[in-house]
């Protein structure tokens, strides 16, 4: 079960276009790389493929879609055969900018478009010369918070033990830790297709509806880097909903604001590898998890009830 | 005015000898130099004179003194006699381990014991071979947090306006930053004796009680040093009251949480110098501060309202 | 041919046991958690399993064997059948401290014995209080360097493409960078059971030796715990070889210095992990391997020619 | 003898003012503020007079002038009077784009030209709304490395011992540090003004030529910034002289490079305050000062051989 290798890139909606795009570029240190329609292909310097972020003007802000790469063509080919016979209904596509066919359908109990597919171009550096350096895949010194790549997301599910059965069940992702309510149903799930603790979570949406955002994670490699993009943050007058602290689940060091869209985005790093091949899912209650919150870090009420699109606000 | 130099050393009051000295010691990683009585006299690796923190067996917590360490012994005679022709009500001790005669009085307007002292001995490190290098004050690798230095107080005044214009007018404290209520009167007085930002706070007593202690403030030296004491706090159970985030004022980094014996410590960094030999003092009203702290950090009331000794629990 | 999973843990060789033993304890910061014979079992607070290192008192100092584990029981058995069946003379061993049953063999191209191993004991910490927090693995704040977990070893060989090949092509290792020298030769070969970057490495032995080591690795979380690390050596005096610096390689961040007996150790973090799923294996040349150290960092003759056993200085 | 404040700039000489210009905006992250005749007014973000850096367009590197203000107008009298009563052929200009009169002067046993001034526009932010926050004196998240002000810079000497008490007894340095050559004579002396460590170094020029320059050093707030600039230096094919390490004398962390006009810049952070009000002249001799290097970095020769105007070249 052991098919997918990574989630390769975020479609992400906005309906303020043109500042969202600022926001990623200006703020966040992603670099344009190619612009499509009402599309901008955006990479971060520590991508090796052509880019971690697609961003879309739409009317309302939240996901458009969630692409994963498989291990190997042979790899793709099995867990869409698998999908297929679950009674998945999907269709292929030719692919995107950067990548190849992919089999496109949405996940049971979110109602999240995902993605899957294996060709993929890697990013060549436009000149090698610095590169043969400290860092192989891309330039260093992009203004701002200058993320390194795309880390994780965070899906609302109505149904986000059905999400995460799916996402365990069908497409390999391992369940690191498991978050239950007082009645003993799974209101989140921390999922990865690797030893990052996190690549993809569902948590309960407070609204029941189908197919909304939490957040979107960019990694960067020092906490000092997390604690640097706060002040750049406030520099650009880019919205801090959660001031830089750290996760129990996972352990990253975060940052939580809103990029003009209105969608969340997070600054993140230092999650601690799973090493272990086999570890135990680890579940939570609500109050381990806020006990265990190390630091004692309060997070706001919107962090628990804003998602995009905003279904509240309309 | 510029006799005085710095605060040296402030008495700490604690009715739980033994558990706050563990904590000033395990946790913090200061180093017991001396024991006389009921007090032991605690370093950082990084304090020039014998230590930093005298730490007091008393049946409160609280402030027993801060001492300051005039420029010269001329500067200590000619501080000492504007006092006495102020009509300041002191007299002179013998002084204390590690450091000579001193000038004893109440400071108006707070209440507190201040101490002015000249002679000092300075701290030689027990073996001089790996301190050539690149500290010449101590050793490093202490456990715990392994804090630098004592590096400020904030103290609790009835009148804070007369607090500060006495350190202000008498003692030679630069104003940095003051805080107005929104009737326009003086709530806190960042004061310093150089170019640190902060040496001497005396913020609004809630209570209008007199002598209190709002918090004890101990150096190190990068702002990682800050997160990681937060996890040293977690493991040996010091209680956080406010997770590392950053200061308007003075631009400090900091983690507040309290020793054992109830005093709220503070582990601090990255302050940034005046460097200005006269700058104007900046006014900053409540919601202009509260809007300032640039990462949108919020204080638990706790912060506002807690002191030692805490009256309020008596 | 994914049937391990990770370097579990090595034993390492010492003529100055205590000395030693103190080093990792009171500088590294390791925790002794076992003794048995002539051996100490030691493990970083963020080692999953028991101990990622086992410190034996010998005549020489050197490796004793590299423990690996298995992804599950039935790849342990795979692995073990391809291996006899590829003509590897091995043996079970009944196992050791914190494991189970092991498959015992010399590496071919190096003479370093290897162990494959699936049953593990996971580290329970002894009161998990603070532990649903911040690092569920363990208790943090040890003294000195605070090393987290055994990362990676270098090893030295003399034939490193026969090692290197067997690693790959027998053990499943993935080899993401190869050393080339100016005839083309293999002469130092990067590989890794997973997404980080570097597990093993084996690279040249100058004087063509059977099983020598160049030296052990251990993970920090912080660049900054890297540098902190440099100072702690200082005062502990443990001889720095190379100081804080980057490699070109793999990308780590590094401090390079020797334990009493001999062993050259490693602190390193910050390695960049391996995302995509099938990378190609990256060619350097010796010139290009120092061209490309980015910050310039010369590296002293003694890196490039010490290994242990010394067999030069007999 | 407390008259002078700071230095508050430095001239600096360049034959490629468009190179040298990019560098100091796009690598170092300054920001243009003016530009009169041949000159270019440059500042960190965390400087708060108008500029720290005057780029100025010439035939040869090296310096032109250092200004130093004064601790109000009437220290800046008494010390010009102190300094023509001893002889010093100095004159007063109206001063220069930033601030007012000053007097200008060539120092003894170096052959500097010094400019001491009291009058100085402060920086006033564009837009204070971000700025409320945490960094009152600048907006942050400037390019490349963002250095925050101009920290400190080392003046080669013919006569350092002449140049040193010239500081010290004339200009009201302090000297915190001292080096001695074999022979007992000083060949290099660290001058502060403040509790900054160092402010102003005059070393041995090795050609006993005047008037040249070492190197200019800017701040950065912690040591990851330093890690960080020495990524942007290869980025930008800013040659790197001596990667980040640690310095013996005032602790300083340190990244040495050259800018297009061939001057030596550093980028430093760390060093350790002088608290001390009256503190010994630590003396230091070349063993003691490498072996001190407690990190044990070798700086190569071109670090004591080469200054700018590079005679040597000629």
């Amino acid at each position: 079960l052991r098919s997918l290798a990574h989630i390769g890139h975020v479609e992400l909606l906005t309906p303020s276009p043109q500042e969202s795009l600022r926001c990623f570029t200006d703020v966040l240190g992603m670099r344009e790389l190619h612009r499509a329609g009402d599309s901008v292909y955006l990479r971060g310097d520590g991508e090796y493929e052509q880019y971690g972020l697609k961003l879309k003007a739409a009317k309302h802000a939240g996901l458009g879609h969630v692409a994963i790469r498989a291990r190997g063509p042979k790899q793709l080919d099995a867990v869409v055969a698998r999908l297929v016979a679950a009674g998945v209904n999907g269709r292929w596509t030719d692919g995107d900018f950067g990548h190849g066919a992919a089999f496109r359908f949405t996940g049971p109990g979110g109602g999240h478009d995902l993605e899957l597919y294996w060709e993929s171009e890697r990013f060549i550096p436009p000149s090698t010369e610095p590169l043969t350096g400290s860092r192989p895949l891309g330039l260093y010194g992009g203004p701002g918070v200058n993320v390194r790549r795309l880390d994780h997301l965070n899906l609302l599910a109505a149904d986000p033990a059905a999400a995460a059965a799916f996402a365990h069940g069908q497409l390999g992702f391992a369940e690191y830790d498991r978050l239950h309510d007082d009645a003993g149903a799974l209101v989140g799930s921390w999922l990865s297709l690797g030893s990052r603790p996190i690549e993809l979570v569902y948590t309960q949406d407070p609204l029941r509806a189908q197919g909304r955002l939490h957040h979107l994670a960019f990694w960067v490699d020092t906490r000092e880097d997390v604690l640097r993009a706060a002040d750049v943050f406030v520099d650009h007058e880019v919205p801090i909903e959660v001031p830089p602290a750290q996760h129990t689940i996972g352990g990253g060091f975060f940052l939580y604001g809103f990029e003009p869209g209105g969608n969340r985005i997070e600054v993140t790093t230092a999650a601690q590898l799973v090493i272990d091949p086999d570890p135990d899912t680890r579940i939570w209650t609500a109050s381990q998890r806020q006990a265990g919150v190390g630091w004692g870090t309060v997070f706001p009420p919107s962090w628990h009830d804003y998602g995009t699109p905003d279904l509240a606000a309309k």
